[in-house]
């Protein structure tokens, strides 16, 4: 299940990541998600539900709207 | 599983049915899903993946940004 979407959310991820400084183990450490599922989002490999969206939103403190400004 | 955040999402989903005058049923066929589930989504008692969040805003032709500019 690799679809463009996955591919689009994972590098919103990333550049949100990166614009903390923060390396894929501590995002894993800020959202409480294992880091294996931190990679496999940023590479496409997974898709998120709400629930899980709404964390990533939550640590980088933006809207899920605004997370997901991408499509 | 029934959160705030699931509720507000199935709101949304009911109001944006209901602008386009759908019955559960039609929005069932339009986006593909069984009628139980859009009921359950509709309740907030399902956490949607983002790929079916996507099949509800391309059946709402809208931006998946705007589909959850709710929270």
């Amino acid at each position: 299940m690799k679809t463009e979407l996955l591919v689009k959310f994972g590098e919103r991820i990333k550049v949100l990541r990166k614009d903390k400084n923060w390396s894929q183990e501590e995002l894993a450490d800020e959202t409480g998600f294992h880091r294996t599922y931190i990679g496999m989002i940023e590479r496409g490999e997974r898709n998120p539900s709400l629930i899980n969206i709404n964390v990533f939103a939550e640590v980088f403190k933006i809207s899920i709207s605004e997370l997901l400004k991408f499509d």
